[in-house]
């Protein structure tokens, strides 16, 4: 088993870009990008709260990049590099390792972003990873959570609930037959390079949950958001989950689409910016406060709890 | 106890920047210093590996800060912000925040920095907290540890060993009776805002151990370190400690010291520029390769372990 220098030498020095400095150093130097804003996030992953032990170490690699980078993209911005930090425990072989920073090479080429530096530790319990994302932005043209106006449209991308359904059938909860709901809940897919800028009023990644990321549109912008649960777009082996998944698919974290407010009339700019991507208007906000999910007869439901919060 | 929300909203919000955006957003956004390089760095402290679970939150938070200080001291880089990480236990109680939020405070207001963003997380077993730091620098300015020559003194400004000694005092095997060891285990001094730029030729700062991170500078330059273990200086009460505590010394970790390669004739400009600082010739870098510690006969010194490594 390698020490802890032979090991970044081996495993991620390889994957350090000129602003790693060949990970010698003891920091990044990076050039911001002319006239441009740096966006600057971080995200962690706990064995056991995040990922199972068990699960492959280039899609929690991937998952920890992808996160990251979904932050990016509720922001608007473009990505640069990331810095890494990694706690494993003494059972942590140099072949997890090899593994985990396969998994980062190949969303390095994927997203066109490198490894600018990093930390690595010892852990006593379990695995504990983290990934700072840097990014840039046109000045003044970053997306925000807190631009919602009375009357904006309520859309998302993509389709919503699947990752919570596959987290569902990764713990034997539920049938996956075709495996892309598993697939969705390891390895979500950021929806980067979308030129929101002046179409949305408002932004977010939904990590947490559809209803609970809601609320913090709402909040932001002391507002009610009201969406109509069958207008929810799910993929057709969510759909094939039934109906009383509903609450899982609308309450549960991980599927990394953008939740969008679109003034009135910039539906067919964002569908236009969006491309190939699928974008819904679920609902409207309203004057008011918090998220009402409600039926096709305007009946609300309601559910036990509206999204994951860590304590 | 509050929830997640609910504490980012009371201890932590009320740190955060302009760029932190209320800490309400999903990344901050940083309008670079015009005309300087941004250098980044990231530092974790792990319950059980970094400190103890009875420590002061206080003062884990200032550790946690001025780690990341220190190591963009050794750059030559000046401070900005930080982004946090925090992986909670479920018994950790809002009152542990609360004073951990304090210590974030007040080296908030001592180094000039702000809080810019972070992620919070439940954590199974054990505190794990990570810093990522962000500062900036002239173009080009930027010191690394590769630019040693032969015949470039070895200089360390301070004194080394007194964090290593208050760990040892700290677990019962030394005694402490002033303190001060136990101090500067606990509350280390960035050396940040000396010029150094044009007077060192490469710097690193002393954490994982002198010789560890003099074998850094070394393998930076292809050259050997050569020390004399009598110059190397130490505090009034790291020397009544004795001699035969000089292994824990030049190897323990935690002085953030700045270790500094300085060529011939730079030694009063280097004094100048540390001012009140003291800073001490302690070596010389010559052909060759490793870390040599001499006596003052000229005989080495072997240690069993050259310093701090994670696996």
């Amino acid at each position: 088993m390698k020490d802890e220098f032979a090991r970044i030498a081996a495993y991620f020095a390889p994957l350090a870009g000129e602003e790693g400095r060949g990970l010698r150093d003891d920091a990044a130097v990076l050039r911001p990008p002319p006239g441009r804003e740096m966006v600057l996030s971080v995200d962690q992953m706990l064995e056991g709260v995040h990922f199972f032990k068990t699960d492959d170490p280039a899609l929690i690699a991937a998952k920890l990049l992808r996160r990251n980078l979904s932050d990016l993209a509720a922001m608007g911005a473009q990505a640069l590099g990331y810095l890494l930090t990694t706690a494993l425990p003494a059972d942590v072989d140099d072949a997890w390792l090899a593994r985990f920073s396969s998994g980062l090479a190949r969303d390095q080429a994927q997203y066109g972003i490198r490894l600018m530096g990093g930390d690595s530790s010892s852990s006593l319990h379990g695995i504990a990873l983290s990934a700072t994302i840097i990014g840039h932005v046109a000045p003044g043209q970053a997306l925000g959570r807190q631009g919602a106006a009375v009357g904006d449209g309520i859309w998302v991308t993509g389709t919503i609930g699947d990752a919570a359904l596959g987290l569902a059938a990764r713990r034997g909860k539920l049938p996956d037959p075709t495996g892309v709901l598993t697939n969705r809940s390891l390895l979500p897919e950021p929806r980067l390079g979308l030129a929101l800028a002046g179409i949305v009023s408002a932004a977010i990644d939904v990590s947490d949950g559809l209803v609970q990321d809601l609320g913090h549109l709402c909040e932001g912008a002391c507002l009610r958001g009201v969406i109509r649960a069958d207008l929810v777009p799910a993929s057709a082996a969510a759909a094939a989950c039934g109906l009383e998944m509903l609450e899982t698919r609308l309450t549960g974290g991980d599927d990394y689409e953008l939740l969008l407010a679109v003034p009135p009339g910039n539906g067919e700019a964002l569908r236009a910016a969006c491309g190939d991507l699928p974008v819904t208007r679920i609902g409207v906000f309203q004057p008011g406060a918090g998220v009402h999910v409600i039926d096709d007869n305007e009946q609300i439901i309601t559910f036990a709890k509206p999204g994951w919060r860590h304590f």
